[in-house]
């Protein structure tokens, strides 16, 4: 197993044996640990001395179902802390298959350089030139690529956004139908590869050369009962397939913590317009697909093909998030119109969330009205086209209230909540304050701990418990980031004998014991490597905290506003 | 002597006698230890909890030539920390003779709403409805006013810029013949006082209410012999007078340490076309003066009026500083142009260093060429037209730095440098580094003791001795800018004897006892209190470091780089 190493000030390409003490690793918990050790906190996010790692999940390239998950880490220019963004598709599973356990960047091309990177089937790496491509659209980027290089490629890119550096841009790479539709959206690690000179990594898929298993019988065994587990659980046997994770808007806006209006209200009440339900009535009667293979070795098949009236595809995936933030978020109720703006993020490469939360921002300031999808969109196209304003957007929500002077702006560490207001479901307060990641919904989703409807427990207005839950999510979330499972298979380990066999698929890939033990001394060792270097980087408890507005702005319908102390806030990491 | 609190939300204004934890200060030491004990260190800099306080010097208001400093402070939007804002003209003397000790603003006014505040000659304030004047220039606005209220008034006043809540707004003053040309220029106050809706100061001159001196006689004894030791000094007898700040161009450049072209090059190769010798002969063929009383009670005259060629009013005063960041900094040799940008900044309610450095880092990412004078001002005047691009500016370096992604830009904690680079004078390299108002000159000038030709002993490329210069400097400064003293007149207290007359004069006015443990006292409190709102606010020592390019880039023509540690830098403070 080989970490590439790729100088785009020299243009040397390295490979290496994947030194002992990053053994047993992979995802994020490689990524956050190598950029803690090797990039300097203070440095500029979008000079040479940061790093852009992509690594697959330790279990990505193994039998295991759903491990498609490929970390990409670096220094944000969002937040200015250490960022893991994580995404799907196919490259976690090609580079894996190549042999190769990290592609890590380095250095920086001169500006008007523009790079490919691209992968053989026997895993030598060559730089192209790219120079042409710059600031071309994902969508079309692939599109020539697939007619140069064939189909059996995983393209990893960025889009104008990227090249622009914004630093709301995303990373996007291809589903299991080539498109350019997945996201690494989180942190604008796309400006961070921009940066670089790097438009995009070609790595052909079906290797042969994925790190052997140390005892491929116990393996397979395991990932078998695992597959079953997830295949009968309800959420991930069958609604997701039908509804994809758009299943969520009803419950979520039902329960009043839905952020409407830039998090003014919990409740849209145009919710049903967007609702999982309506979206699969909606996709059934024009012919598209609610149910589809977005990923690969996926068994779920969460993933969808949105299209308009007359059938032609709009965009894939349409999921929760983008239906929040292009939706209620921005006070807008039509479908198709979100759709639009979910292919339009794919296609210049920004994250969805960031960006509605950018539009939620200066609407809420005056700039446009609450529900004006035109002018969503015609905000969106601005980033594509360089405006002055386009580039305030694509700067993402903090840049954005900065621009108008305007403080109502739901970031912590300059990164957008997602769709879950803290403020009806207090224990997300504690994940977006103190994830070393800025606000994210993945870092520590505590949802269903909180909300009767999926058998939460906790009160979800109360303090009491919300700092252990998001705790102990947290640590949970950063080894099944590093293994690279997909967030919704975890429906496998819903279970202690669930939680066996991934401990059992561990220990017989590395051929070293593995118990509970190790999966949390394996989570505290990533949160502290990430911790470790956002206070080299400068950050104090006080970047541990929410924004006012959701501590002294009760939120409709229940009224609420954040419980949880800086005192509670500042123990969730005491270790 | 009182307070007077105005509270913008509920407009109630209230006079309260000075609590005795607060006697015996004026000036920065009042607001800053002030600010740090009532404004929430985490609040929205342009929020209601924020709060905006005038207040004059401690011997302002005394018979002692050119106590005409007062301290603006507030929590910045700039920096995000606490800062003081100083400046001259006749308010301070104004307020401090109506027995007014200091104006706290508090609350915020309604978003369409904007108020005058008129103290009339027996001290009694009163909001005015200003709404017609919102976004007026402030030339237009005090010449409206002036035909409103009369010629005897000192009105501080913000430009569009603040009421734009722009980051590098100002606040303008008038100077001694009613022109809004005096500055608090650095960490955008303006904004805040843009935020809370207030347009105006409005002080009646010439209030017979000064607190009365504990020992009126021993006062004016030591204040006649420190007036006559200002006038004997050559600096501020002679050359400032003549040449005013400008005086320093010539040298500063001659040293290498002109910061030229966002700080590429230490010395511009067209400093004589913008010099002070050079800027006297203009005015003075041009029928212009180069000697002018700017501000109450001044003995030295450093103001000048700049005129165009039919000698037609440009601006007054053209100060080194903006000599540098409209000359040298943006690659300007245009004095007539520099003279025009002075002035709209002082009419938009701009910081001119910092706009001059904003301009520089947008050409410095290629936006327009250096040297571009045209295109100088067409930028500045957007600022007032409130375009998209204008507010990016108005949002001062780093806000166009992030906009261009482009890591070329000068500031500590948010707020530029000002005209010595720190690699050719490494004390300024401390002081920059380390002020709690982030990089300002005025916080702790160890120009003097670097530079030869003032007498200087430090080597200024060498770290030896910085450290001690820069604490020194500014613990110094913090008393001088507490008691309200003009900056220049400093030499009067250049010996052991000039100390002493300035413990005496605090002590009879206070009625106790002052001397050289009190000074050095004094000035620790105020620092203390302003490094614990920082670091309330979220401020470690990562925060002072200057930007990685004064490190790494050396400049010529000496090509040297900081060499001050960052361990050095730590020590500056450790008391």
């Amino acid at each position: 197993m080989r970490f590439l190493r790729v100088n785009m000030s020299t243009k040397n390409i390295h490979s290496e044996d994947v030194p002992q003490e990053y053994a047993g690793l992979g995802g994020r918990g490689l990524t956050s640990i190598m950029i803690n050790k090797e990039v300097p906190a203070t440095c500029n996010p979008l000079g040479p001395e940061n790093k852009l790692i992509f690594a697959p999940g330790y279990l990505s390239g193994t039998p295991l179902i759903n491990t498609s998950r490929l970390s990409v880490g670096a220094k944000s220019p969002l937040t200015g802390g250490i960022k893991e963004s994580n995404v799907g598709g196919t490259v976690s599973s090609s580079l894996a298959s190549l042999g190769i356990t990290a592609v890590i960047v380095e250095g920086q091309a001169a500006k008007e350089e523009c790079y490919f990177l691209k992968i053989d089937k026997s895993g030598q790496a060559v730089l192209v030139d790219a120079a042409p491509y710059k600031s071309m659209r994902t969508y079309a980027l692939v599109e020539k690529l697939a007619a140069e290089y064939g189909d059996k490629t995983s393209i990893t890119c960025v889009g104008p956004a990227g090249d622009l550096l914004l630093s709301a841009a995303s990373i996007q790479t291809t589903d299991n139908d080539g498109r350019p539709c997945r996201a690494a959206g989180r942190g604008g690690l796309g400006a961070v590869m921009g940066s670089k000179g790097l438009k995009a990594l070609i790595v052909t898929r079906g290797g042969k050369a994925a790190e052997p298993l140390a005892d491929p019988e116990v393996f397979k065994g395991a990932a078998k009962a695992y597959a079953k587990a997830v295949k009968a659980d309800e959420f991930s046997g069958v609604v997701l397939p039908e509804f994809g994770t758009a299943s969520l808007v009803e419950t979520i806006n039902a329960v009043g913590a839905f952020p409407t209006r830039n998090a003014r209200e919990g409740r849209f009440e145009h919710a049903a317009k967007i609702s999982g339900e309506t979206m699969a009535e909606t996709i059934k009667k024009r012919g598209g697909k609610t149910t589809h293979k977005g990923c690969a070795q996926c068994i779920i098949d969460c993933s969808n093909e949105y299209v308009d009236q007359h059938g032609d595809y709009i965009t894939a995936s349409l999921e929760y998030e983008t239906i929040w933030s292009m939706g209620g978020m921005i006070g807008n109720a039509n479908l198709d119109a979100i759709a639009r703006l979910d292919f339009l993020c794919d296609d210049i490469g920004l994250d969805t969330i960031s960006t509605g939360v950018a539009i939620a921002v200066a609407m809420d300031a005056g700039y446009k009205e609450f529900g004006d999808s035109k002018a969503a969109i015609e905000m969106v196209e601005e980033v594509a086209r360089g405006t002055q304003f386009g580039k305030i957007l694509g700067n993402g929500p903090a840049a954005v209230g900065k621009h108008f002077s305007h403080d109502r702006v739901p970031v912590v560490k300059g990164q957008s909540i997602a769709a879950y207001d803290p403020r009806a479901i207090q224990g997300m307060a504690v994940t977006y304050a103190t994830s070393p990641m800025g606000a994210d919904h993945t870092a520590g989703w505590v949802v269903d701990q909180n909300v009767e409807e999926f058998g939460g427990t906790l009160d979800r207005f109360s303090a009491a418990g919300q700092v252990e839950a998001s705790r102990h999510a947290q640590i949970h979330m950063a080894v099944v980031d590093t293994i690279g499972l997909c967030d919704f298979a975890q429906t496998g380990m819903a279970t202690p004998e669930g939680m066996q066999n991934v401990y059992q698929m561990i220990a017989a890939k590395s051929g070293q014991a593995f118990g509970e033990d190790d999966w949390q001394g394996l989570g505290l060792k990533v949160l502290k490597a990430e911790r470790d270097f956002n206070r080299k980087a400068g950050f104090t408890n006080q970047d541990d905290r929410l924004p006012k507005m959701f501590y002294e702005e009760p939120l409709p319908p229940h009224n609420k506003v954040v419980v949880i102390s800086d005192n509670d806030m500042d123990s969730t990491f005491e270790f």
